[in-house]
């Protein structure tokens, strides 16, 4: 059998687990920002006709899973197992899709890294040879996340220029173990990390020393040098904590050539998120349509995509605690067109 | 290679994964309950020496960790992966003991079945190959549940009779790849269901279905019958729910002479619990010492272990939704004596 595990963290899928579609469907300020025109579906209103936000949030991740599904032709039934989870308590958005989908349900919570860590597991389960075809998805809510994360939204809050904007949007991807494209070749899997940072407007910074060191065990693990990538891609540090990132690589003179994040691509700085986008959505959508697009179309060949999630607590942060982060990373490599 | 998927939800682990270790730390009422002599901690109070529930709770799931490391001489270091999850928000208990293990980790959560989702994801980890040794947790606090989901604690607010009290303990597993004692030989992946209850004291009846489904789900997928198990065990659906499962199972001539539930084991019938015990941590605790025990001692050779979850969420409750549940479970089998 081949080796699987590499180094202390990394699992190495020898059998080239494929994605075979994705979608995204975002809210309408996502949809005005800079990837606007690569979106499966934009909203109209924050509300998908539904009349709460939550409700609206669990419709984004039902439609993007519905929409990835249809582009090959495919039912919910078709799939094997589905993965996916989101920053509401109980994870209700992921929770409510399941239920639409009715199909074998694996909930997962890693903030804002959950997208990446279902894509680690559908790596494993195919890998593995358990399963043939698996779906994943994320999702977050500006309006959900802010009022039970942070203030009622009525509230009107002035946020710091730290903060950052939760997107309202959702990622869903069908992986399966056969067909041609992009293949999901490693999963590096994150440790919690925690440096004291207790600002819950200030996420990067929290979650940037769990970036490093994914992306330093990453290396490590693989033998691996950052200019074996076109790209090192975190998911949603924002301005900030790319920048913390950065500096956290150059002290240990690992190259910051080629890195950037999702939460700097999403909005254009004229939308006044502040410090970027943030969210399970942000890394979902961003991997969903620019960067899947990137790889289908050949100009990106290998790419390590890491999740980052902060996971903060309203109630521990008021109990005096830090905020404890993850991130979880996926190799993404081309083989050519996707049948 | 050996067939590992059997039917719609069921795998098959040809590799023996085995259950090397386990430990259970509990609250006081528990301790003082039937099962009270075989928890290996009972906390004094339910603080646990902290001055949050949140915190105490957090701290029993690290010590029935290092505990079930303890009895086998490994340390934190020693796990290659730690897979945990608990009942509050942002499963703060297992990112914060996740923390303390430095461990890589994959958060999980699937309410009160989260302890069974984490050991099937051990299975498919450990017969997958990649990984050698796991280490699996899950927890809850009544008291830190009860403000989450329910009232106030101060409030005092009387419960009613189908209502179920929120266990207060942890149990955690080392799973490795080798050895002999009891090993996991098949993982059953729970869809949600959801037949429409949403009474927050009456979990037991919303998550009957969910057993029931997944019980019948492995059934087919197996072809094997109820009495081809020395028991079938459920997590948590108390007195109320296990009458609704049995009365399910009659009705499809499924025989229920060989059921049980750990809410109904885990306190004496003068302890007030009403409808018996619940929480991520019932199963966990009733698994870890009682069943166990029992699996060791040779007095079970085989048993079908479903842990049952309501995805309560106080949000969707209040905007009209019903508690949808899940089921996953797993056929532990003695093989002889421990290593």
């Amino acid at each position: 059998m081949a080796q699987k595990k590499l180094g202390k963290q990394t699992f190495k899928f020898s059998s080239n687990p494929i994605i075979s579609s994705e979608a995204a469907v975002v809210g309408p300020m996502e949809g005005k920002g800079p990837l606007g025109e690569k979106y499966d579906m934009v909203l109209d209103n924050t509300f998908a006709g539904e009349n709460t936000w939550e409700k609206a949030e669990q419709k984004m991740m039902q439609y993007s899973m519905e929409l990835a599904l249809e582009k090959k032709g495919f039912l919910p039934s078709d799939l094997d197992i589905y993965l996916a989870g989101d920053l509401l308590n109980q994870i209700i958005s992921a929770n409510f899709t399941a239920r639409f989908l009715n199909t074998p349900f694996l909930g997962l919570y890693g903030a804002c890294s959950t997208l990446i860590e279902g894509l680690c597991v559908a790596g494993i389960l195919l890998d593995g040879g358990f399963v043939d075809r698996i779906g994943v998805s994320a999702s977050s809510h500006h309006n959900t996340a802010e009022r039970q994360y942070r203030y009622p939204t009525e509230q009107g809050t002035q946020r710091p220029m730290t903060a950052q904007w939760t997107v309202t949007g959702s990622g869903s991807f069908v992986v399966e173990n056969s067909g041609s494209g992009v293949i999901l070749t490693h999963a590096t899997i994150g440790k919690i990390n925690d440096m004291g940072i207790s600002n819950a407007n200030d996420m990067g910074s929290a979650m940037a020393p769990a970036a490093f060191d994914t992306i330093k065990a990453h290396l490590q693990d693989t033998g691996r040098k950052p200019d074996d990538y076109d790209l090192i891609v975190t998911g949603d540090l924002g301005l900030l904590g790319s920048n913390v990132l950065k500096e956290m690589m150059r002290r240990e003179k690992i190259s910051v050539d080629n890195i950037t994040d999702c939460g700097t691509l999403v909005y254009s700085s004229n939308q006044d998120s502040h410090s970027g986008g943030s969210g399970c959505g942000c890394s979902a959508i961003v991997l969903s349509s620019h960067f899947m697009g990137k790889l289908l179309a050949g100009e990106y060949k290998k790419i390590f995509f890491v999740g980052t999630g902060a996971l903060l607590s309203p109630i521990t942060s008021f109990q005096g605690e830090s905020i404890p982060s993850i991130a979880h990373g996926i190799v993404l490599e081309y083989m050519g067109g996707r049948q």
